[in-house]
């Protein structure tokens, strides 16, 4: 996943409300949808909460790991790319000058007005390639410590976000008043989370609420009819 | 998330193998993890079957619609900017002047070489834009067809993902020896699809590998234990 560039004046949402909007989402969606299916299948509430704390386990590992892991080899792949823009610019600089003039021609100018900045460029080696690797790779130089708390934030996220659709089945004994209370809980809690995340990216709110809702209750409808029809 | 830039010399996967990548990494760990874990509490085949059809029709759906909103939000993201940035050129452009210039100077040019470009791209109002996009706030054009077809190949790939580890339970009658076969086959395709991402990537194939074999292995022995403690 390419990471967000840091000069930015609009709005975007910082990384770590994205990390927390990943895990929340997944994790809403799918333990709520998993316990609202096997709710379909079986008569008492204990093989809800057990199954849905394995799915919560399982989802937020899964993600942490693997946010933990995409940031890594983004990281690894800047490192491997920007050693090759280096290694370019001291075997083949005129090829990579070539490259700079391209990426200039492109917004319409004149290789006159191009001849200067090559000049200048080729003056400073790192902020050429700097440059080569944003403007040509389109890559930014991700934080090195950004894989660690982004896989926290991610699996812990998860896990909140999961617990709120499993609660039910754990504080009432009766499976389909659960099961009614589960859907009630979440649907708003998905909502609310579709709304605020609305506000954050500066979508609108009602919209993304709407959405959220949409989603999750798809999942939970489908995976209740097909466990029913198979259980 | 922003899109990769289309001006890629170097290796990068396409976005379909990136959508691949993305459903069936989740669909081989998390129903693997469930099933597992729930073989750890239930005795008999059955109900693992169930919940883990409910876990794989949850987490397709969640994730192929997630995939779907996510392209689409993108698209609403960048016709937004791309708005500002022109109402900007209209109303201030001395303003939007100077942001190209400071991008250029930090790249260590002279205001007197920055001149000639600020004449060349106000001389075109399209790619003057353009310019601001994608340097300034680093977003690219997205494709308006992606959403769509990115969300069926996510939804499709968790799902051919998720029956490799449920399988065995659909086919063994015995739970003991389901799991176990579960667990071999999914070793084995965790690593052989670590293995195959790493080359597509363009890391180290053999701790592509290892890495996706780590991240299921580890999800499925903590929702075991938990599954095991709680059931």
């Amino acid at each position: 996943m390419p990471t967000v560039p840091h000069i930015e004046r609009h709005f975007r949402a910082n990384e770590m409300v994205r990390d927390i909007v990943i895990g929340m989402s997944d994790g809403l969606t799918v333990p709520f949808a998993l316990a609202a299916g096997i709710s379909g299948a079986v008569a008492a509430t204990g093989i809800v909460v057990t199954a849905g704390m394995a799915e919560i386990a399982a989802g937020s590992i899964a993600m942490g790991l693997g946010g933990y892991l995409a940031a890594r080899t983004d990281l690894e792949h800047y490192n491997t790319e920007q050693m090759r823009e280096n290694y370019e610019i001291d075997h083949m600089p005129d090829k990579e000058k070539e490259e700079v003039a391209d990426v200039f021609r492109n917004y319409g100018m004149d290789d006159k007005h191009i001849a200067p900045i090559l000049t200048a460029m080729s003056a400073d080696r790192k902020q050429w390639v700097d440059f080569m690797m944003r403007f040509e790779l389109g890559l930014e130089a991700p934080d090195p410590k950004r894989a660690r708390k982004s896989a926290l934030t991610i699996g812990l996220s998860y896990v909140v976000g999961g617990l709120i659709p499993l609660s039910p089945y754990i504080l009432i004994h009766s499976l389909s008043t659960a099961l009614l209370v589960s859907v009630v809980v979440t649907l708003i809690a998905l909502f609310l989370f579709g709304y605020i995340k609305g506000r954050f990216t500066g979508l609108n709110p009602l919209k993304g609420g709407l959405q959220t809702v949409l989603v999750g209750g798809l999942a939970a409808a489908v995976a209740f009819t097909l466990a029913r029809l198979i259980g």
